[in-house]
């Protein structure tokens, strides 16, 4: 409350939606009656002023007030483990809000030497666990990690082997992998550029070269209908019969770089600017 | 509180990991006293059965419990509209919980008529409000739905246009584009199998069949690296010089379907069995 008897208002941030978003991480605990007055004041000055969607980040911390954001008819939108972003729309009309992400994404690595032999991995649990299967390495790309970087990272990490990103070979969407989540796991296609194995990761039961024929051969490959065809895909690659998408990275007009993955295997002058074409 | 006034602890689904998943969508409203002392000695139960990781999936009408989790030591793990998912991880070494969604999955379809005619609109809002730019129709890939499918749906949706899949031509990854959340984005190539523009999408301004130099020379297009490239590799696809991935359904040894995307374009037997190779 302020000295006068009336209420605080929330401070927020505009976006560029015509919505506001209220940070609350204060160090101070804050009592939810008064979290709940602000919030109601707050919700009639953005709908007077015609605001549409209106985010709430609560840091867990403040976990004693999610009840009063949900009584004021606050949706969950996400959550990190340190925050829960609730949502509220304003207007009469459907909302446009962004939708949560929608996908967890992984990888596995193809990794073979001059003696055609594919660096794999056992692991010590998993749907693999007890099984002797030997698998190429794979794991989870982070948020904010690209896939050909957390390729290598992954490599690294599960083998001590290092390793230059050269394709991504094929990739498979799966869904409701984890509760409702949907799944891409992107094949890529790494060269070696050492050859010592030294595995750090404390998932990782047994790790060698393995001859690619004996790889193929395994019974569950050969069960497998999708890992059948990514075994032959990668034989393929191997044979210099084959072209995944190779990455390159671009600038966006705001000035973001990012990566954008195609097929590089044809001499159309990608990489030539339209003034070199045109001359 | 039993009859005996011992705790009723929580009732908890076992899952594969060593860990459990207690549910609570109960329609009844529950006291935070109760639940929190119920918790109090489920978890020590757990505890004492080697239990691993701890889930709660909370719905919104129990937004009053969400406090009681996050002091019994529970941090978030994800929320979907009308649920947060908690976690607590008991034992004391670190934890292998699967992490959260990261990435949001977009498309952009790339539809062409014989006459070299792309088919593209102009959005109400968005980064190209008021910007009279012309762009190939997009959005977002919901959780559950497969690539190919989100492009047909988003192309029937903004411009009621028929079309069938072909191939994924090239895709992006960006990061930070929402929140912390990364981004995937896939240019899909689809074939038009009519041709009546009608839109139902009240985001889409305008749409039309443009010629495809019409839409390289914009202005934008020739300003932003990755939009160039774009449009170049689809020039090319139309000029027979390109190929992308295309789709094969897959059963993995669950029996789940899933679709592989991968170079189509040599004929190296990919649909051949390995008993009719070796033959």
């Amino acid at each position: 409350m302020e000295e006068d008897g009336s209420v605080e208002l929330l401070s927020a941030e505009e976006d560029k939606h015509g919505g506001v978003t209220v940070n609350i991480d204060d160090p101070q605990p804050i009592h939810p009656l008064l979290f709940a007055s602000s919030l109601k004041a707050s919700l009639s000055h953005w709908t007077q002023q015609g605001k549409k969607g209106v985010w709430i980040k609560l840091h867990i911390q403040h976990s004693n007030l999610v009840d009063s954001a949900v009584k004021a008819g606050f949706r969950y939108h996400h959550a990190e483990p340190h925050y829960l972003m609730l949502v509220y729309w304003i207007p009469d009309i459907p909302d446009h809000l962004p939708a949560n992400a929608s996908h967890r994404v992984g990888i596995g690595a193809f990794v073979i030497n001059t003696k055609r032999e594919l660096l794999v991995v056992q692991e010590k649990d998993g749907i693999f666990k007890g099984t002797g299967v030997w698998k190429m390495p794979t794991g989870a790309v982070n948020e904010g990690e690209d896939i050909c970087a957390a390729a290598i990272r992954e490599v690294k990490e599960e083998t001590g082997v290092e390793t230059e990103f050269v394709e991504i070979l094929a990739f498979r969407q799966s869904h409701k992998s984890f509760f409702e989540k949907s799944d891409l796991f992107f094949v890529c296609m790494l060269q070696p550029h050492s050859f010592d194995i030294q595995s750090q990761d404390s998932e990782i039961l047994a790790t060698q070269w393995m001859p690619i024929e004996e790889y193929v051969r395994q019974d569950f490959m050969q069960k497998n209908q999708l890992f059948d065809y990514i075994a032959k895909i990668c034989l393929s690659k191997l044979d210099g019969q084959y072209t995944g998408f190779s990455r390159v990275l671009t600038t966006t007009s705001s000035g973001k770089k990012t990566y954008l993955y195609y097929n590089n295997g044809h001499d159309w002058g990608l990489s030539a600017s339209k003034e070199e074409q045109a001359n």
